[in-house]
């Protein structure tokens, strides 16, 4: 699923990223690009194994090197983070100790309240296999963890910052639950619709399937019901007519039969 | 973020996840991954162009057998779909068609929706590089899109099934907002609070931090209310009541001074 498009994005202002300890470049670069899908930007590093620059991380955030340019890098988790004032240490595993643990859901909601206020927030992740230190854990206001299947518990670095990722957009975007674009006849106006009811009932009633009498209203109210959740649009109406017109040709009898 | 446990996970019923001309054998195994952290197990495969089985998507998939086991082969889009009666398009580029379009999210709360009445829903996803035909989105009922960043929209198919699942299962998880687990002593009783109130409050106004007199009810106030939004365990306070004392004794100044 891609495309990109040069539009100005308007998405400043989320959380940081901070990557403590990465071990793959690889891994800083699909974190990277997994960023970017949803506009985070503010990419932190803390004693990457590898180095910096890294080329497996150039290569695998192939397009993402908005991130990858604007990347710090730090010696210390403590200065990473120094200039925020809400960090959330992501966690998989559960820490015996006393910090609340947040869903992705509520951290951004949290991370959202608080920029509202001018708050500037930020995302502990530790190194692949071991996860966060404990003690970069308490230096982070709270955990943030994502509840998986019981059974089955395994997110890459990339995918757990794309759930992050998602959660901050998502509860900023305005995309509505659900659109329909009815293109440029619009949606058919009741006249058209029961223009189509009347044609289609018509030619139904001829050819006696409304039957028996008692039930021909009961039958049309449910061809209605039917018709009206497609929601028709004006061009659709007209479509709907034409294939009627053509089965009843096909059918023998023409439109001049009377009902 | 891995850890994995034995017990029985309750997911059943989650919605298949189709693939139509799956090109890479390891994204169909990455795939398998996404969907099991997420309680996903319906796999459904349209001509893969690497056959099946398919030692990459095996390698790739390591862990997620179980859906992999269960993963069904189809020669076309509508065999693979013929049980269900929900069924979202996945698309990144708009489509010319006349078709509602759905949030991960919405479509999520409407598969939901729909499986308390016993109906069965599942998400197509097209070739990695060409997306979904139209004609294969024609058989679904509505489309289901990703709102990505408009600069930079990059998700592969493993993370689209992820979100995917992530929203199933966020949708249905009693996890709560926030949690926080204050130990085997709990919270601090207020008696215990207030005594960890008063002993700090007489060190620190024999220090002569609580100065001047006609100040030091909004300061004694304020340091209380601090206090209290730490949401101290009884532990806590055991240890705040031990810091003070330190410092105090540090100070050369025993509690035995008259405030």
């Amino acid at each position: 699923m891609a495309g990109t498009d040069k539009s100005q994005d308007s998405l400043a202002g989320g959380p940081a990223i901070i990557l403590v300890d990465p071990q793959l470049g690889e891994n800083i670069g699909t974190a990277a690009r997994a960023m970017l899908n949803f506009g985070l930007t503010d990419l932190r590093l803390v004693r990457p194994r590898d180095g910096w620059p890294n080329e497996r991380a150039i290569s695998a955030a192939s397009g993402a090197d908005k991130v990858l340019d604007a990347t710090q890098l730090f010696d210390t988790t403590a200065e990473a983070i120094a200039d925020l004032n809400l960090v959330f240490a992501a966690t998989a595993r559960d820490r015996d100790m006393r910090k609340p643990v947040f869903t992705p859901e509520s951290a951004a909601t949290r991370i959202r309240e608080r920029a509202a206020t001018g708050d500037r927030a930020g995302y502990l992740f530790g190194p692949e296999r071991a996860g966060l230190d404990n003690n970069d854990v308490a230096l982070a206001d709270s955990i943030m963890q994502v509840t998986l299947n019981p059974a089955f518990s395994s997110l890459n670095l990339a995918q757990a910052v794309l759930i992050v990722g998602y959660e901050y957009f998502r509860q900023g975007d305005a995309t509505p639950d659900q659109s329909f674009e009815p293109g440029p006849t619009g949606f058919a106006s009741k006249q058209d619709l029961i223009g189509l009811f009347e044609h289609l009932e018509g030619e139904l009633h001829r050819g006696g399937f409304l039957y028996p009498p008692e039930k021909t209203p009961t039958m049309v109210r449910n061809i209605r019901n039917m018709l009206q959740r497609a929601h028709l649009t004006e061009q659709e109406v007209r479509m709907m007519r034409g294939m009627v017109s053509t089965l009843t040709k096909l059918r023998g009898r023409g439109q001049n039969d009377e009902t």
